[in-house]
Parts: C-alpha cells; structure tokens; sequence
C-alpha cells in the first residue's frame, strides 16, 4: 500500500466485467407527460414485463420517492425542477453504467433538462418516452386530488396550471393513454427496445 | 387508463422480483479513512473480487467521480460535505433496493454524517470499514499531491490537516493499511460478508 501508484488499480470492474451478467444492454427509459398521464403506472407495467419476460435487471426511479429521499431538499421553482432533473440525470447514468435498465418516472416539464439529463446520460440508448394525454382527461382522473387543489390555488406552481409543460419535439416515443390500452402502450416500448438490439427477443 | 386506482400499480417489481437474479444479498460497504489511506484501492480489489469469484452484481461510488457528476454542486466545507455524505447515502439505498453490493470511497469525516448515512440505508447490511492509516503514512504516500498543497495553505478544508476526521467507534471492520497487504485487507471483507450470510462460500 506505500505504493505510490495506488490509484492505477482504480476501476477494475467496468461496464464489460458487469455486462457478462446481464441478458441486455443498459439503457435509460426517460418517461415524461402530465400528472395523471400516466407516467408511474406505464414505468411499472414496463419494468414488470421487463423483469418477468426478459429477466432484465431494471430499476425505477419514481418522483415521489426521489423527491422524499435523495431531493428531499428541493421545491418545485422552476430552478428547483431543473436541479431536480439534474440530478436524476446523473443518478441515471450511474445506473446504466451498472449495467442496468432503468426508468424515470418524472414530469420534468422542461425540453432544456430533458436535453440536459440526455446529455449527462450521454449514450445513444436515452429513450425519451412522451406520455401523451390531454390535459383535460388528466384533470378529469386527477388520482391524487392535485389539480382541484392547484384550481383552487392551494398549490402554485403545478405543471399545467401554473407552470409550463413543453412537450418533447423529438421524442423517441409517444404513447397515448387517453386512446391507447397500457398492454398496446407497454408492447410499444419492448417491440422498440428490441429493435434497438437494447433486448433480444429471447421471450417469445 | 382511465381507472382512478392507477396507483394500485406501484412497485410490482421490488427487492424480490429482483433478488432471483442475484446470488447474494444487497448490502452497503462503506470505506472510510483519510486521503491517501486506501479506501479506493481497496474498494476497487473488494469489488473485483466480488465480481469474478463470486460473480455478485457490485457498483462502486468512488469519492473524485460522484463530485465530478452528481455532487459538482457541492464544496467542501462541513455543511456541504454533510450534503455529500445525505446524498450519497440516498444514492446507495437505491442502489441496495435494485439488489446491488454498493460500495462507498469517500473520506466522510463525521461520525454524525455517517450515522445519518446509516440511518438512510436502513437495513443491518450497512457495513462501515475503517481504513485506518496513520496520517503521517497517508502524507508520506500522498498520491494527489494533496498534503503537500494542504501544508502550504494551498487547499483550506483539508481533512487532517485543516479539517477533522472523526475515527469510527463501532466500525464494522478495521483495516490497518500501512501493516496489512490489500490482499489481506479484501480477504477479511469478503470473510465477514460470508460470516454475515451476504455471499454463500460458493467461490471456493
């Protein structure tokens, strides 16, 4: 240990090494929409299939979670939202390079940190993933009573009502959950990672 | 996906669904020590070995490149690295709940910030290991160059010099670096996480 070129050993156990473990490529499935879009119940039913039928090592990022562990200190400014996105962006990529496939499930209302969390990511296997449901329909299933809440002004700053959504211009995927059944929309997303070559279409 | 219950869908796949792809039990190993005592190098011989021999799903947040991503935000006064150490604890529990071994490289000076870090893991597999050196060994070593800087006044906040660091009193392992080869050092970890019931003798 008096060696004074200690730091040579450093990062032994690379992507490769972890690799020859796992049936698939690593990859970051970015879902973004509305609250009440849909995002959670698609990232889960994805993940599920993923880990049942592929026997991928997946896991998910969930913003509820994340905002009451790792960004518990943060708020929902708009600065705050983007540290908050940063800051998934980089977790992310710490797990893919684990070698994992991993879910975000978050607003992240911004194209400037969305293309943010896609550069930290920094590979060709960030899938964008756009859960697109009006927002009518969103207001309409309001499942955690947040838009009567910020209608009546009881919460500032909610995305849709007080703060701005910007859809993607170009993501990877788009998926419909006011027309479109969540087994068609699951099936989206695998039939597109295994174009990808991300799966092999070993399950069938 | 008009059902008001989509919440019902949380989390079907946890530490279960993922454990049966792993042969061992998530844990966190939390390296400690100086600059220059060796928590890198023996975190990265812990980690290939676990790899190869025992072909255990490993990551490891390494102190210089969770600051260059994640915690660039940050600096090194006490409260920023009480910061550090929350996040980072944050960090490692996702890690743990994915079914990973997390292994942790950083000085964490503060027995108060490593207790916190304890308390976030929240499971009986937060290993804390002393890498006890001798501050005039790590100074004599000094890889980076950093005590050298530090004893100028070059660098403010420099743990030993100008920062504390306060030693475990309940570490789960103590590795004395500037008597035992790193050989020995890996042994004695994997030793205890066989003793623990985290890995099964399956390597030998």
């Amino acid at each position: 240990m008096g060696n004074p070129e200690i730091h040579q050993h450093r990062h032994t156990v690379g992507q490769a090494e972890r690799m020859r473990l796992k049936p698939h490529l690593p990859a970051c499935l970015w879902f973004t929409g509305l609250s009440g879009s849909g995002k959670s119940t698609l990232a889960n039913a994805v993940e599920q299939c993923l880990n049942r039928d592929y026997r991928a090592h997946t896991y998910l990022l969930d913003g509820d979670a994340i905002r009451m562990g790792l960004n518990s200190d943060l708020g929902f400014s708009l600065p705050d939202r983007a540290e908050n996105i940063r800051r998934l962006g980089e977790v992310a990529r710490l797990f893919m390079d684990a070698g994992l496939i991993v879910l975000t499930a978050f607003i992240s209302p911004l194209r400037e940190d969305r293309a943010r969390a896609r550069q930290i990511v920094n590979t060709g296997r960030f899938i964008e993933i756009h859960v697109d449901c009006p927002l009518e329909v969103c207001e309409q299933r309001d499942p955690k009573g947040l838009y009567r809440k910020a209608r009546r002004g009881d919460l500032a700053e909610f995305t849709g009502i007080s703060s701005p959504y910007e859809p993607p211009l170009g993501a990877e995927l788009t998926l419909h959950t006011d027309r479109e059944a969540p087994e068609d929309c699951t099936r989206q997303v695998i039939q597109y990672l295994i174009k990808e070559g991300i799966l092999t279409d070993a399950a069938s």
